[in-house]
Order: C-alpha cells, then sequence, then structure tokens
C-alpha cells in the first residue's frame, strides 16, 4: 500500500525507501549502526561518520529512539549486521520525533509492570513478543470462524444492548437507553438459541460481552470475547464434538501459520497441538478423582462445585485438555436439558489450568423453560420475547461458549488474562 | 452432526431420517402431502391414506405446521413432487409440536409489517428470502476479512466500554461502571490509531458500535456493525484503495458465492460486482453536480454539508459507487488531516443511495491534535491516555469506517436498514 519497502524484503543490490522507529542507535566514534524496526523486522542504516554528509549523520545519529524515520539507500550485504545486510543512506527523514523519555522501554530492555504496559499499549506492542500475541490471537479468531463454517455454521451478529440478562439482573451494566433501563449483554446465550428455531439451524457469533463481576483475578475480565455456537437437533455430546473440534482448528493454526510468533514468544519448541480426543470424565469421576488426589482440605460430595483448587488438581492429574460432563441439575443453568432428575446434560470443557468452555443441551420445551425461569426467581413475563418463540416449533439444540482470552491464555501459558486484550477492562481499569 | 438426512441430499433410493419444519399439509382425500422443510430446502412426504397405518397417517395429517418433526422412510423420484423425489414414511415423530395460532407466517403467504417480522424474528427467518439476507451478511464478513488480511491487516478487538467517546459527550449512551461514569462507544476510531503507533501498523475490526442519536430513519440505528481499517505509513488516497478492495471483495464473493440467496431475494438477473474504478470527485466537483441537477431549492456553496436530497440527486447523477474528496476541514472531525487552510483529506465513499465510509488521512502530530481537541471545545487531558501516544513515534496514517448494515442494506435494495440486522436497536425498540 504505502511505496516504502519493508525491511524484510530489503535484499542486496537494492535501492530501497525503508520506513519505521527508531529501534537503537550505537555510535562507535568513527561509525554508527542506526537500527530501524518496522513490522516486518528490523535493518541496519551504517554512518560513516567522516565520508558521509555531516547534516545526513547528524539527523541520524541525533534523532531519539523510537521516533518515525524513512531511510532511502543502498542495500548491501554484510554477514555482521543482525540480518545479514545493511543500508546506506542517502538520505534521513525524520517523519515523527519521539519525546526523549519514554514512559516504557519498547526494546525490552527494562521491565516493565503489567499496569504500565496496558496504559502505553503502543508502546509495549512495539516488542517482538507482545505483538506476537495479537498475531497469534488473530489467526485464532481466523481459524476458529473457518473451522465454525466448515461445521456449516452461519455467522451472526446479536445485539449487546439488552433489556434483561441471559440469567437475571445480577452482575449486568445498567445503560440509560433512551430513558429506559437496559443492560449490556452478559452473553448471546438466548438469541443464539432463537436462531435455531429459525431456517439457520447452526450458528456462530464471536463478540464481546460484559460481565460487572467484582472478581480481581489473573483469569477475570469484565469485558470479555466470546466464542458462542448453537445447533439445531443437536446434543451434547455433538456439542462437545463441535467444540473439541474448534479448539484443536485454533491450535493447529498456529502451530502452521506462527512459527516465527512462537519463536518470539519463547514457546516454538514446546508449542503442540493437542491431538486425540479429549478426554469426558462424568462429573462423580472428576470429584473421585480431585479427592484421590489429596489436595482438598475437604473431600467433595454429589452436588459441589468444583473449587479452584479442585479444578487445578484435576488438571494437573488430567494433563490435558478433557471434558467434565453428566453436571448435577442443581448446579446448571435451569436452560440446560437434564438428563433425568439428578443429572444434566450440562458439560466444560477445562484446559488443565481453568475452565475454557460451558455448554449443552438446551430445555426446548415451552413449559419445563417457563417453570425453570420461575424456579430460578425470575418473572418470565420479562422475558417472554424469549419464552414464546419456543411455542412455535424450537427443535431439541446444543451448544456452548467459549472464552476468548482463556482460550488464548492457556495457549500461549500467559500469567494474566489481560495480556490477551489489546485494551482491558476491569474495576480498575476503564481507559485507554 | 445430527444423524439425520438433509433435505437436500435425500436421493431416490435411500432410506432417510429427514427432520425439520412442518411448512404445508395438503389434504386431497385418499392421498395427503406434507412439506418439511430444513435449513437445506424442502421435501414432500406423501400419505396415503387407505394404504397406510392410521396412527401414521393421524400423525402426519393432523401435525399443526411449524411444528417439529422427524420422518423416516424410503425416497423414491416424483416428478410432480416440488425437488423430484418424495418420502414414504415408514414412521413420524413429532418432536416440538406448535402452536395453531401463528404470530407470523413462515410461508410467507401473509404478508407481516416489520415490526411484527422483528418480534417474530425466529419465525421470519424460516423464509427463504429472509434467511438469505443474513447467509449473504455471514458471507461479507467472511470476505471482507478475508480482504483486510491480503491487504496484510491484523485483525483486532477493541474495548466498547469506554471513558470518554469518539467526538466527546455528545451521542453516547451512559454506562454505570463500578461507580463510575462510563460510556459504550461510539466508534472504535481512538483505539485503532493507537495501534497503527504499534507494531502491527495495520488493523481491521469488526464489531459493534453504539449511538444514542435519536434518528428514526430507515437508514439509521442506535446499535450497528462498523467495519474499521486504519493503516500506517497510508495516505487518503491508499486508504479509498483499500476501502474499494473491501467492498468490491463483499460484492464479488456473494456474487460467487451466494447465488441461491440472490435467486430467494429476486435478485439473481440484476446483481452485478461493481467493476473499474470507483470515480472520484471533489467536494467542489460534487457540489457543482448536484447544483446543476436542479434538484434543489437553494444551490450549495463550499462549506455547506450536503443534504440528504443532495446525496440522492448526486448518486443518481453518478450512477455506481464513489468517492467524495476534499472535503473543507471545517465540516470533517478535527483529526482528519487538512491539505491547507481550506481543505482536508477527508473523503466519504457513497453508493448512490447513501453514504457508507467515512474516512482520511489522521492528524499525527502531537500539538496539531491537541490544538484540534481545544477547538472542538473538548478537554484534551480527557483524552490523554490517546493523545500521550502520539508524543512517542506516531507515523502517518489513514483509515475508514464503513457502516456494515449500510453494505448489505444498499448491496440487496433493502428497503430498511433494520432488515440488515436480526435484532435491531433503535428508540423504540430494545427486545428482543
Amino acid at each position: 500500500m504505502d511505496d516504502r519497502t519493508y525491511t524484510a524484503d530489503a535484499e542486496p543490490g537494492d535501492t530501497v525507501t525503508v520506513a519505521g522507529w527508531v529501534h537503537e542507535v550505537r555510535d562507535l566514534g568513527g561509525i554508527a549502526f542506526l537500527i530501524l524496526r518496522d513490522t516486518t523486522g528490523k535493518i541496519q542504516v551504517k554512518f560513516e561518520v567522516e565520508e558521509m554528509d555531516d547534516d545526513l549523520v547528524e539527523t541520524g545519529l541525533n534523532v531519539h529512539r523510537e521516533s518515525v524515520i524513512s531511510v532511502t539507500g543502498d542495500v548491501e550485504e554484510e554477514p555482521r549486521a543482525p540480518t545479514g545486510v545493511e543500508v546506506t543512506p542517502a538520505s534521513v527523514d525524520v517523519i515523527s520525533e519521539a519525546d526523549p523519555e519514554l514512559p516504557l522501554d519498547p526494546s525490552g530492555k527494562v521491565d516493565a509492570e503489567l499496569s504500565t504496559r496496558l496504559d502505553n499499549r503502543t508502546l509495549d506492542l512495539r516488542k517482538d513478543e507482545v505483538k506476537a500475541i495479537f498475531e497469534i490471537r488473530a489467526e485464532v479468531l481466523r481459524a476458529v470462524r473457518e473451522q465454525f463454517r466448515e461445521l456449516g455454521c452461519t455467522e451472526i451478529n446479536t445485539p449487546k444492548i439488552v433489556a434483561t440478562g441471559t440469567e437475571g439482573g445480577t452482575e449486568l451494566f445498567p445503560i440509560t437507553y433512551f430513558g429506559q433501563e437496559a443492560f449490556m449483554n452478559q452473553s448471546p446465550q438466548l438469541f443464539k438459541q432463537l436462531m435455531v428455531g429459525s431456517g439457520l439451524e447452526r450458528v456462530f457469533e464471536i463478540g464481546p460481552i460484559f460481565r460487572a463481576e467484582e472478581h480481581n483475578t489473573p483469569r477475570h475480565l469484565n469485558e470479555a470475547t466470546s466464542i458462542d455456537f448453537e445447533s439445531a437437533f443437536a446434543d451434547h455430546t455433538e456439542a462437545m464434538d463441535a467444540c473439541e473440534a474448534v479448539v484443536k482448528a485454533a491450535y493447529e493454526a498456529v502451530e502452521e501459520n506462527c512459527q516465527d510468533e512462537l519463536v518470539a514468544l519463547d514457546l516454538a519448541d514446546e508449542f503442540e497441538a493437542p491431538e486425540g480426543d479429549f478426554p469426558r470424565l462424568t462429573y462423580e469421576e472428576a470429584i473421585e478423582r480431585i479427592n484421590a488426589t489429596g489436595e482438598l482440605d475437604e473431600p467433595l460430595v454429589w452436588g459441589d462445585d468444583l473449587p479452584t483448587e479442585g479444578e487445578h488438581a484435576l488438571g494437573q492429574d488430567v494433563g490435558e485438555h478433557y471434558f467434565i460432563t453428566d453436571w448435577p441439575s442443581e448446579i446448571k443453568p435451569f436452560y440446560i436439558m437434564d438428563k433425568d432428575d439428578e443429572v444434566s446434560t450440562g458439560f466444560d470443557m477445562m484446559h488443565p489450568e481453568m475452565e475454557l468452555v460451558s455448554g449443552g443441551q438446551r430445555e426446548h420445551r415451552y413449559d419445563h423453560l417457563v417453570d425453570g425461569f420461575e424456579q430460578q426467581g425470575l418473572d418470565p413475563e420479562a422475558f417472554d420475547y424469549y419464552t414464546k418463540m419456543f411455542k412455535y416449533g424450537m427443535p431439541p439444540h446444543a451448544g456452548w461458549g467459549l472464552g476468548g482470552e482463556r482460550l488464548i491464555m492457556t495457549m500461549l501459558g500467559l500469567g494474566n488474562i489481560r495480556e490477551a486484550v489489546l485494551f482491558p477492562r476491569d474495576r480498575q481499569r476503564l481507559s485507554p
């Protein structure tokens, strides 16, 4: 698009104009090197102080780090240069001068706290290993959408401003909407279900969700990216198959297309796409295995939700992605179909470190669904826009929601989920 | 995924289980036909009243329209059937019975108001021509993303909860965010600009935007899908090239991959992807041509914004997609780079019916940008999270935002932008 040459494309013998950021200037006396960085890499620019025009040398050696410049000159082979080539400049143009004091060092030589990094994301993303996270994130989204299309899904976009939350009034951000009370949606759950009863039958959505949870942990966000799937005429086992296919497709695409990024993150050797089927443990097996690890002070009993330490102990024990199925009905949402009086079709898909996915077959029977709302203490009337469609031919259906940032975080072993978001939102952070 | 056979795949000689919705039952006396509909099409199920099991016949002929059923039986050739085959049922299973009274007729025989359709989107989307809009929408999003990747863009996701709007406090929906005042973002403008100064350099985002405008027209939404592009080291002409490439890619993908949907919309004959370059008119040429049409009571003079009737007259005159460039600086946002004292690098891209895109080269010089905020009556301090990054090496850059729903609306000749959204949000409509 722009007519500069990317640094990665500069070949010996070419005369090029390269443009980007001043990564570093090393003045060795009679000779000086400026390292120019652009999105494709870095290139060495050589200044021979005695032999070159004074203005040119002065410009090149006095420009502040992280300024934007363009350099025109001949590319020559130079085995001692980092990329094997260097540019001898005929002209240097300072396009956008940087302040000499930077709030963050993009060369990475000086470590920065996460909060400083997030306050200065523009500079932070000039580091190869940070940029790599977001190149991988983009590739994951691409691969996931492609896999959904292979599964026969239609992409949908559902509203983020809603009259009611999915599971009632807790944990919702209220909005003033033309004088009416409204909320930012915490999940596309109800809308994607409405779509499986339409002619679309099988849908996916990747979009923002908003949760007013007062968590303050390394794995919760108040605005996150949800990857949602829902299919007519599917049961929970088929939804699990789709879930496994999507997660594997994400890993495989990163393995295939992001080797440079994995190198930048120092993950090239250890990164592996999951192979084989994800084990499917029942809830009962899960609590038995957790109890057997002896990691919990109190053994778990039927009906307990899994505490974080329990999830962690089980994750260590299993050592790969796995499902937990056959959850007690009472700890799964009312819109999940029950298998019998005690056990539901709900499932979770787990990375050894944390839960990634929650799903199940849905309750598609109108009377049961309305009863569910009432048992939950919710007013079915308020959800009439949703429930009434269940009276007009709603097929059996199943689906799930996958936390996009958790997928990236666990895939890349990031210590904090905020590292997987350009501009995270939490209780303390509202800008940038 | 599910083990039924899609109706489109049922071949003579097969024994199949098909499942879907009861589209129609025609009882001709001794013989009756049930038309079963699924996402791939329709199939005829034949009941021979005298020769078949009474229970089977009774189930098949008494089931209400739009109920979900499954039918197992042999497929035979039948030239008089709508698809050339029919199923002789061995069993019929009613999976989800529909109420006999439907709020909307999915067969399309009875017209419905748009508001009734939007209240009952599940049923509305059982109509081929409505489903087709959303299949095309999904294909447009796929093709647009692919084109962005071909242009070297990285996909980004920016926050929808923000501390300040792009252009100040008007037309924003306020949120209560953990006791702080916040807003739903009206544009990713500031965030995508922050990313061109990072190592990503060239980015795109497709996501929701929120505008508290009190419009109530067939072409405004309060929640819409914005298709955003921003590139470092690009000027407005290069941004226009990218814009043209993206819009053409959308049309070409629909032409290539959505013929069935175009047939359903009765557009197969007239649909054409734009060919050749979009004409680029200056603002000055644009007002001259509008004045020459004689459609306006008052001729336009330099500095006037283009009224809707003016846009319309010009669109009729040009007859294809076109750009308007060289707008007066005073009617473009302050973050658009000026060419000189009078003229800016701002541009609009127009469909003959309406504006689709607004873009330009951006002001990347810190001092000019801060002055711009002040001249706009905005407090630069409140935007410090954004402006401060312009002190640390911000390259020249350009970009644009394209209204996703307007693209679909104009592409398919829809009369109301709400037809291009599953669950539109306007001043009156907050659910479903």
